[in-house]
């Protein structure tokens, strides 16, 4: 059964990126590794490791955007859970025998790394990722 | 400033754990490490070690707790993010000094850990608890 190796992060939707690293960078003392613009996700993500993981801090950038429905109708919080796996397209293989509903079937290609969400009726309400490192970030 | 060392776990409110090990354990092929009542927390958690962290999927015993109140009001899902820090007294110290509200003002002391919680509203919504391992577990 192809390997699950970490939790490569968690993500969390918000308001304001600046805001909120008063608390995750000021006052927990975490070091922000970068901030990037995803329009592909309609949003800006902070990059903040912490051991071997990393809290990602997600603020969509329009208003019509799947993840800012979400903030509108959840409130600020955490939003998905992505473990990294050895090989993800044997991963969506095994899940989709087990009866697993998943949000793509097929992963999506981006520069070092494929990814997929699970969909949450088959993770106790989780939004699960599951990502493949394809190359040294 | 008091050293943030790693997710420790990431805990998952669930109706019933044997239903969720479904997703977890037979799909997604993680090895159950052991399930344990907590009574003082009126729950039973599953423990499930992902890299360096753990999945921690937690189910409800009575009808009248937190965790049970939360799971009835928002339904099954990430409940909170622990993470693991050097000195709790010293990173509690330092978040009540940058103005972050806590739930608890003085760790929780428990066999292997001391554990408090900062509230949701200095944390852009999560739930986050702080963990000090205090010997092997």
């Amino acid at each position: 059964m192809s390997k699950v190796k970490k939790i490569n992060h968690v993500a969390i939707v918000v308001r304001d990126i600046e805001e909120s690293l008063k608390f995750w960078e000021t006052a927990m003392g975490l070091k922000l590794d970068h901030i990037e613009e995803v329009p592909s996700q309609a949003s800006k993500v902070a990059f903040i490791p912490v051991g071997d993981s990393e809290i990602e801090l997600v603020q969509p950038t329009t208003a019509d955007s799947g993840m800012a429905a979400y903030l509108e109708k959840r409130g600020e919080g955490m939003h998905h859970l992505c473990v990294e796996v050895e090989d993800i397209e044997a991963k969506i293989q095994e899940l989709r025998e087990a009866g697993v509903r998943l949000i793509n079937e097929t992963p999506q290609v981006l520069p070092g790394r494929k990814m997929a969400f699970i969909h949450p009726k088959s993770t106790s309400g989780v939004l699960v990722e599951l990502y493949e490192i394809t190359a040294a970030g």
